[in-house]
């Protein structure tokens, strides 16, 4: 099943996708440009993966890790589907990172590989937007580079994990203004779904609705404001993002001309 | 005000201090030792300072650094007063971390240091244990050095803002097993609360229960299975934790054996 959240008619609703419609819990069917999307779940604890693709690496000039370069990101940072992030006016280079987003559905803690993949619900698409010339160290990237306001879109759906057999060869694809920019497959993950568990769940208790960004594959791109940007994860969906800039906020942070893109 | 919250007779229930003593919201007047003391407020996005004081800094061979090195903190790392801090078997050296933790009371985005205290709701102590051999890289710690279940105790108690005139001139002391080995004071800070608040909301939302944890003086020492580690701040309290082995802890993440130090 492919299970979404959405605030519709005053009210924030689960949802679901029916006969390829949009089904609210409580049954009605929606346009989908009537709702807002928000993230398919309330983030948790959010990891995200530094050079977790060796073309990635490759394509930044680093070797590949050793072990999982992992940092946490705050709940500030998630919007849903068709939401927009922002591009301040200082960053030179801001690129979309399309990853395959796994949400845990239980308790975790010293779990082996093996039996890593019954503590998945389900899995998500985020595009982990970073600005790179605020980046001092690629290893583990500071906040002003991955922790700013709607940096992060993530959905449009939950898809239930026994919907995906293979989660670890999904093809990965990004679109700037309709133009393929980005391809990989996650068969490329220096470390897997299942090695990212047994790995996080050795030393922390993971617990649902904890999310693992699990990397993004080479074929960044400047974006720019006004680009609609789609991150497509095969079987999981397309996830569309639109660039905005400092104009749309006022200086208290509050957002009186925020329109959702449709 | 002081202000806990504690579990008590099959209940969680906020409390302050009252006159010396321990006192529910609902007006019973409870037994400290009878309680168990959680971290006083849920904490939401939590901020860690890594190298914030300069005689710390000095102690580790580091030049002070140009702007905050911060990172973010998982919410299975959070435990309260007298609770038990898990050294693993592996640990060559475990160093407690004595801070002064500053919490949010209201959104804030954008806010110039001139206008941060507005946004303080109160403050507590911290105490940031961290595994030094398992440290790659001391401006960004991994998440094995600083988000391990247990590894933040947090407390006793919230003391309001306008009880504390001036954070920024408190005596910072940890004492292990009775013995002073860590001294220093907040005003040593490089970059001091209304600075981090100015930087971390210039680029994310602040919110209510967040939590700065403002980094720790010289004076760090290597902890053993069985130590009792109090950190104490000026005006805040003393918070009290123990150190404990593998042992207590079943390999599944189950505690059967967890008891509260008292």
């Amino acid at each position: 099943m492919k299970r979404a959240r959405v605030a519709y008619a005053g009210a924030i609703h689960p949802a679901s996708e029916y006969h390829g419609q949009l089904q609210l819990a409580d049954g009605r069917i929606v346009n989908e440009q009537d709702v807002v999307w928000l993230p398919p779940v309330e983030p948790r604890t959010v990891f995200a993966l530094g050079l977790n693709y060796a073309d990635h690496a490759k394509e930044l000039a680093f070797k590949s890790p050793d072990e999982p370069l992992a940092f946490l990101k705050g709940p500030n940072t998630f919007i849903g589907h068709r939401g927009q992030t922002r591009r301040p006016a200082d960053a030179a280079y801001m690129h979309y990172e399309c990853e395959l987003a796994v949400v845990i559905g239980k308790k975790a803690k010293n779990i082996k590989k093996e039996e890593a993949f019954k503590y998945v619900s389900g899995y998500t698409i985020a595009n982990d937007y970073a600005i790179r010339d605020y980046l001092e160290n690629y290893y583990r990237p500071n906040l002003k580079v991955k922790n700013r306001d709607t940096c992060t879109p993530i959905g449009p759906w939950l898809v239930d994990a026994e919907d995906i057999p293979d989660p670890s060869n999904l093809a990965i694809k990004t679109y700037v203004n309709g133009k393929l920019t980005q391809q990989g497959n996650t068969k490329d993950m220096i470390f897997g779904i299942a090695d990212l568990i047994e790995y996080f769940s050795s030393f922390m208790t993971l617990s649902p609705n904890d999310i693992i960004l699990t990397g993004t594959p080479e074929g960044l791109a400047d974006t720019a404001v006004g680009d609609e940007i789609i991150t497509e994860i095969e079987g999981i969906g397309k996830l569309v993002s639109t660039i905005v800039g400092d104009d749309v906020f006022t200086e208290n942070g509050d957002r009186p001309h925020l329109k959702i893109h449709k």
